[in-house]
């Protein structure tokens, strides 16, 4: 089968064409015992509280700097698992193809779901492939769920949230967003910014079982930094007082927002949390995180407050 | 937010945008509290083994006689979680869209998502909208995932399938297929045929619970009848006798492969099961599925047998 240097539509038609890619590519990749039953569901033995979780994956190009569509697509469910407080344990994978996808870059996107999986030590465990015509998708859509087993102990929740508490943010933010636009303009800034692209469970998971006082955690993805702080309030009903000074950007991340035009604190991040801890743990939450390869740029970014609320108000540098 | 007409990038951008849609029309019409909570994953307790399965829709039109991609979403997962011998429970809905989607459009697949997650009993739990430029999709993209408690005692797997077992199909076939396909190419038969999609867990959970031997199910959807019985020999490695005259097929479906030159065996469909049950159950599961109304129309259609192996013979009318 892998003969065939592009996709065709009868790859999705259920028949052989298909069965020899499943199972030529897919199974061969991505295997495990569960996966390679091949039912139409995979079967799971669970005794705890879960998490579920899904994803679509839909960026334009494909491959940017510091990853693809693939890496994003596990390292974005297993983020999401882990902001609710659990172990990433079992990942879905479905693939909407435009006919006429070189196989190639199939294969090089399988390669990167499996290494990346592998990494965050996650199993592919059932799927789902379609077929579209030529021009019904841009090149490649994937959609990971995921399931997760919530630590014994652990509830986060934005109502968890009082007054006092601190903001962390796990390191340099921006530079997914910026990563992806500069590739697909083809701008060149003279420099490359790399996305930080990366599943989070490997740092935060030992962190929450190690150190109490963790309310919540989110990914600051679509909307950047920003909107992940706002909606936390509209949630809470609490205002935040945030410290720019604080918020970790490196100086590229800065120019190249300078050139653009563009807003830092807006721009998508695929390998951060906002994490969110009671004052008296915060100094011990960001030590550990700074002990992580991941985590060495975390900074305390702001505080809770009771007034005003809603809002979050930016302090700047000259103390606006 | 529902005063704006069509879909817009920003729709899928993290914005105050996307929460208004979210909020004024997923949450308000699939709301639960689960869903409500509004994290990035759903928490669920469990306890059980579990099925995890998930799907891409990407049917066009969206919308056809007797369905739409709203209703295809739910029971397309819905059933593979049932094939599996789980009691479908939850699902996660994601949505692709294309910029420029008229909002009506969307809101009456949303109503239709609804219908059925409420005839089927699963609730929608977590889920993501993303927005891509006009011409990178058609139109709108839907993938579910699920998670179904295993049933107590219930093992399906092509690995219990022996000589002499029987084959079951839950009634009529091709009609999903031929519904779709007239809708998309404006063809007028002079008469309609709607598409089975239906949800089968109100039908085959109770079977499952009550009757000993169900060894297997699949549901007969791409590639049709004929592609999933031959994927059970290939698994098998048994032979199978499938006698034509005993597939339940309209005259509506046969006049209208007739005209298009097309065979039912190998049209999709969505509201069909095989069961592959051993002889002396047979009987007893065909007189229930008889008595639901998606089963009125089953049939015992086949008989597996040593020899020859991995072979379907298909037994016509005519004898051969």
């Amino acid at each position: 089968m892998m003969r065939d240097k592009t996709i065709l539509l009868s790859h999705g038609s259920g028949g052989s064409l298909m069965h020899g890619l499943i199972k030529g590519l897919l199974i061969k990749k991505l295997g495990n015992p569960i996966l390679e039953e091949l039912a139409d569901s995979a079967s799971i033995n669970y005794k705890d509280r879960l998490a579920f979780s899904t994803d679509s994956f839909v960026v334009s190009p494909l491959f940017f700097p510091g990853g693809d569509i693939g890496k994003l697509a596990v390292c974005g469910t297993v983020n999401d698992l882990v902001m609710s407080g659990s172990f990433p344990e079992y990942l879905s994978l479905s693939f909407i193809v435009e006919e006429g996808l070189q196989l190639k870059i199939l294969k090089k996107v399988v390669d990167s779901i499996a290494s990346e999986a592998k990494k965050a030590r996650v199993k592919i465990v059932t799927g789902d492939f379609k077929v579209v015509e030529r021009g019904a998708a841009d090149r490649l859509f994937i959609n990971t769920s995921g399931i997760g087993r919530i630590l014994k102990g652990v509830r986060l929740s934005y109502k968890n949230i009082r007054p006092q508490d601190k903001v962390i943010i796990t390191g340099n933010i921006g530079e997914h967003g910026l990563a992806v636009l500069t590739k697909r303009k083809e701008l060149d800034l003279g420099f490359k910014i790399n996305s930080d692209c990366a599943s989070l469970n490997n740092m935060l998971i030992p962190l929450l079982k190690s150190v109490g006082g963790i309310k919540f955690m989110r990914d600051p993805t679509r909307g950047g930094l920003a909107t992940t702080l706002n909606e936390i309030v509209m949630s809470t009903g609490l205002g935040l007082n945030i410290f720019e000074e604080n918020i970790p950007v490196t100086e590229k991340v800065r120019s190249a927002c300078e050139l653009l035009g563009i807003d830092p604190l807006y721009i998508a991040n695929e390998g951060k949390a906002v994490i969110v801890v009671e004052k008296g743990s915060a100094r011990r939450v960001l030590s550990l995180l700074k002990k992580h390869p991941l985590g060495k740029r975390s900074a305390q970014i702001g505080t809770f407050t009771s007034a005003p609320r809603k809002r979050v108000i930016l302090k700047t540098i000259i103390g606006t």
